[in-house]
C-alpha cells in the first residue's frame, strides 16, 4: 500500500491502517516520513494531554481512567504509551497497564505501546511521530504516557498541548526531585493516592514550590505564568476524575490564547529534531567503517577522538537527500 | 596563552590552569577542541567513579567522604559535581555541598561544579570533557557526581570507569524504579542513611533483583557479568566508608580484565557525540534564518516539518571543519 493510500484510510479513521502505520513510524521504514508529511495537516486538531510522573505514582491507572472518563463524552481517544525496555523488568511494568486492556475492544479507542530508546527511558524517538499518527486519525484526545524516569518529562511538553505530572504521597516525590525540574513543565499536578498518608503535606510542597516558583519567575521576566492546578486523586477508586479532567480543559482553554508562541516552540523542536536525524543518519551510512577503525585507533592510543572527529567530518561528501 | 601552553600547564600540575581550562570547556571556546585533543594522551591514567542515584540519598556527603578517604591515602582527587539548572532550584541544592568546600583549600583537591543542559538535568555536555580535563591535571580518582534524575545515570557509565549508584530507605528507590534501569548502571550499590528504618527491605529488593537479573542475563548471553556488591553506609557519620571503597577497587580491578571492551565502547561514544556535535553545529550555522523561515511557515500551516527538513538538508553544502 503506497503512503498516500495509507494516509486516506487512516484520515478515514481506518484502525488497521492505523496499526500499520504505526508500525512502520516505529520501524523508521523507508516509507514512514512520507506518511507523516501527508498526515500532518490532519493531525492539528487534536488535543494532546502528556503524562508524567514518577514510576509507581499510579499513572497508568490514572490514564485508564481518564480514557472511561473521555469515552463517556463519546470522543475518540488514543494512547501511547512508552514502555521501559529492560532485561530485568521484561515487560513486568506492563503487567500495571492490564487494567487498560479492557478499552482494546472499543474501536473508538487506540492503545499503541511503545519502547523506551534507552534502558532508562527517555522518551521513544517514535512517540511526537505515534501521537501524530493518532491525532490524523481523529482522535479528539491523545494521551501520551510516559515510564517517568529519565528526560521524559522535558520532551513531553514539546509533544503535548497539557502536561499532567502525576505524584504521589512518599514516592520520591520529595521537594529536592521537585525542584530539580518538575514543577517547570507541570500544567496540571495530580495527586494521586491521595487517600495515603502524606498528601497533605505533598499538596502543601507543591504549594510551596509554586509560591517560589512565581516570585522567582516574575522577578525573571516579568509576566505571569499559567499556574498549575493542584487536583487530589484516587484512580483506583475513580475519585477526583471528573476535577482533574475539569483541570486539564482549563489549561487546554487557557493555552489556546497564548497558543501561538507553543506551536512555535513546537515546530522549532519537530524541525531541529528531524534536521538532526537526517544528518547523523546519512553521515555514519557515509561514513560506513571509517567510524570503527577510528575507534580502535583510539582505544589503541595511536590517536585521539578529537582528531578523528575532524578527520571523520572532513571526509564526509554532501549529506544531501 | 595558546592550547600548547595551556595544556603543558596543566600536565605540569597548574591548578589555575586546570580551572582555565574548564571555563574553556564548559563556555565550549574555539579553543577548546584543540586543547582536549592536547590533554588526551595525559587523560588516560585516572580512575574515574560515576556517583548517581536518587536526589536526596545522600550522593554529596557520601562523595566529601570519599575525597576523605582518598586523601588520606595521598591521592589526588578531581571532583565534577553536576547541578540542576532550574529557576526554581536557584542554587538551592548547591547548598548540600556545602560540606564539601573544606576541601577547596586543599591544593590536591579541585572541584569543578557544572550546570545540567536542561532544565530536567541529564549530564552536561561538558561532563565528560571536564572530567578528561582533571584527569590529564594529574588526579589519581576523578569523581562525578550527577543530579540523580534524567537519564544520567546510563551517560555516566560511557563517562566513567565505575559506577556507584546511591540509593537510600524510602526514597523512591522503590522496586520500580530500580526495574526501569539503575541496576544495569550500577557496579556497586552504597545502600546509603543505613541507620534508618526501611534499610534491610532496600538491600534485600536489591538482592532480589540482583538474582532476576542474574538469570536473565545468563539466558541472554550466557556470560556471567560483574555482580554489584552493596555496601550499607551512613554518610553523615562516616560508617561504612571503607568497605565502600574496597568495593569500588575490587570494581575498578576486575574491570582492568575487562577493560579493553568498556575502553572501545567509551571511545565509540565519545567519538560519535563528536562528530554528532560537529554536524549539527556546522549546519545549523550555515542555514541561518532559514530554519526561522520553514518554522513560520509550519506554524502558518502552509508546510510541514518532514517537507522543510527535506528541503533544508538538501541546501546544505558541505558541513566541512
Amino acid at each position: 500500500m503506497s503512503p498516500e493510500e495509507l494516509a486516506e484510510q487512516i484520515a478515514a479513521g481506518n484502525v488497521r491502517a492505523v496499526a500499520r502505520a504505526c508500525r512502520l513510524v516505529d520501524d523508521h521504514a523507508p516509507e514512514a516520513r512520507e506518511l507523516l508529511r501527508l498526515l500532518h495537516p490532519h493531525s492539528q486538531a487534536a488535543w494532546t494531554i502528556g503524562v508524567t510522573g514518577s514510576p509507581g505514582a499510579g499513572k497508568s491507572t490514572l490514564v485508564d481512567r481518564l480514557i472511561e472518563r473521555f469515552r463517556a463524552e463519546k470522543k475518540r481517544v488514543g494512547v501511547v504509551a512508552v514502555d521501559p525496555t529492560s532485561p530485568f523488568s521484561g515487560g513486568a511494568i506492563l503487567g500495571d497497564r492490564v487494567r487498560m486492556q479492557r478499552h482494546f475492544e472499543d474501536a473508538e479507542v487506540f492503545i499503541r505501546s511503545l519502547a523506551t530508546r534507552g534502558a532508562l527511558g527517555g522518551l521513544s524517538r517514535s512517540a511526537a511521530d505515534v501521537v501524530g499518527v493518532l491525532a490524523a486519525w481523529g482522535a479528539d484526545v491523545v494521551l501520551l504516557e510516559t515510564v517517568g524516569v529519565g528526560q521524559d518529562e522535558l520532551e513531553v511538553t514539546e509533544v503535548c498541548d497539557t502536561t499532567l505530572v502525576v505524584v504521589s504521597p512518599g514516592l520520591g516525590d520529595d521537594v529536592q526531585a521537585l525542584k530539580a525540574g518538575i514543577l517547570e513543565v507541570a500544567d496540571v499536578f495530580a495527586v494521586n493516592k491521595a487517600d495515603h498518608a502524606g498528601a497533605d503535606a505533598t499538596v502543601r510542597d507543591l504549594e510551596a514550590m509554586q509560591a517560589l516558583g512565581d516570585a522567582t519567575l516574575s522577578a525573571h521576566d516579568g509576566h505571569v505564568r499559567f499556574r498549575p492546578a493542584i487536583v487530589r486523586t484516587v484512580a483506583t477508586t475513580n475519585q477526583g476524575i471528573e476535577d482533574l479532567v475539569r483541570a486539564l480543559e482549563a489549561h487546554r482553554d487557557a493555552a489556546l490564547q497564548h497558543g501561538e508562541a507553543k506551536r512555535q516552540q513546537r515546530a522549532a523542536t519537530t524541525l531541529r529534531r528531524l534536521i538532526t536525524q537526517a544528518l547523523t543518519e546519512r553521515a555514519f551510512s557515509e561514513l560506513g567503517t571509517a567510524v570503527e577503525e577510528a575507534e580502535r585507533r583510539i582505544v589503541e592510543g595511536t590517536s585521539d577522538p578529537y582528531s578523528e572527529c575532524d578527520a571523520l567530518v572532513r571526509r564526509l561528501s554532501i549529506p544531501r537527500s
